[in-house]
């Protein structure tokens, strides 16, 4: 099973929706092109073969289209992993996520959205809807490990996922390292020893 | 015993040690009121009672400057845990980190090297010295907890420090949550478990 978060997640057709998949597209080329700092409106719009003015009346900024394609992408929704054992679902979680993250395109956005989020409100609430939808998806995860006697009744869902995540979250922007899913395993092994241990509840 | 990580450090004494330590109150200050974008070299100069030339010229931009600050606070020997168990240090040393970390000049200061450091290579090298002291200090701790018996002999010290700072710093800057000292404790118990596990090698 894979978790569908990409860029190129389908959307609705119609023209609006193909001028949104057109200024996405190129938001995510000059990413990797010219960083972040590098682009503009007017670039990106040049890029995707669109009138500029559209893009500003519908964006306004980098910054908000960075924000509103990380929240298309958070918006969707993920199949639960349902391996039979809390770890197995962990496991397969995590390397589903850092799969992803590997990803140039999405390694990009996710980066500003991260950085902007520091001091940015919407890029803030743009992670906060991401977390929230994760969590409400682990809550699955976890009962069903409690009804196999694999967690204690009080492990709390948004504390599994904040654990499994932690780690490969740090190494990209604390300590600034790549991340594989050898790290997806270990964050899986670790996560589900201190659940069981009910160091997560 | 609390770690030695605040802006306020002494320094040599000497003209260019009162400089330094006027500009970067001052730096602090500014981030406290006007935040990063809302500040200039002027501001701080001024703020500083420092001719603006000297801070161009020794820093040249608020960024550099920050980095120096953070570079400053990273290269200081900080005292390593001994309380007799791994779980002890480890609690020592996440309560005392997250103290630092609690407090607003020292929060301003890292947030904004970890912002920068996602796409500037000075601000990514002061934090990557940062965790290497930090991993070196660690080191001892685990030779001790592993001459107890309370780890393999195989424990790499660079994962235990990632895997016990790993939950704060992704409440910090990905879940955007508060952190307390209770973080610092569940973060130590779950480092010390997974250490004895023999998942942190």
């Amino acid at each position: 099973m894979q978790l569908e978060f990409r860029l190129t997640a389908s959307r609705p057709g119609g023209r609006t929706a193909r001028t949104a998949e057109a200024v996405t597209a190129a938001l995510t080329a000059e990413l990797l092109e010219v960083g972040y700092a590098g682009t503009s409106i007017d670039r990106i719009a040049r890029r995707a073969g669109v009138a500029k003015t559209t893009v500003y009346r519908r964006w306004g900024t980098v910054g908000q289209l960075v924000v509103d394609v990380f929240a298309g992408i958070a918006g969707q929704q993920v199949p639960v992993p349902d391996t039979g054992s809390l770890e197995g679902d962990l496991r397969e979680l995590a390397r589903s996520t850092i799969t992803m993250l590997r990803e140039p395109e999405s390694r990009a956005v996710f980066d500003i959205v991260v950085g902007e989020a520091i001091h940015d409100p919407a890029a803030r609430a743009a992670l906060d809807t991401f977390f929230a939808a994760r969590i409400s998806n682990a809550a699955v995860m976890v009962e069903r490990a409690v009804a196999r006697g694999e967690a204690p009744a009080e492990t709390d869902p948004a504390e599994v996922i904040r654990q499994v995540g932690s780690t490969w979250y740090a190494r990209m922007y604390i300590t600034g390292e790549p991340i594989t899913l050898a790290d997806a395993d270990r964050a899986a092994a670790v996560t589900a020893l201190a659940t069981r241990a009910g160091l997560l509840t």
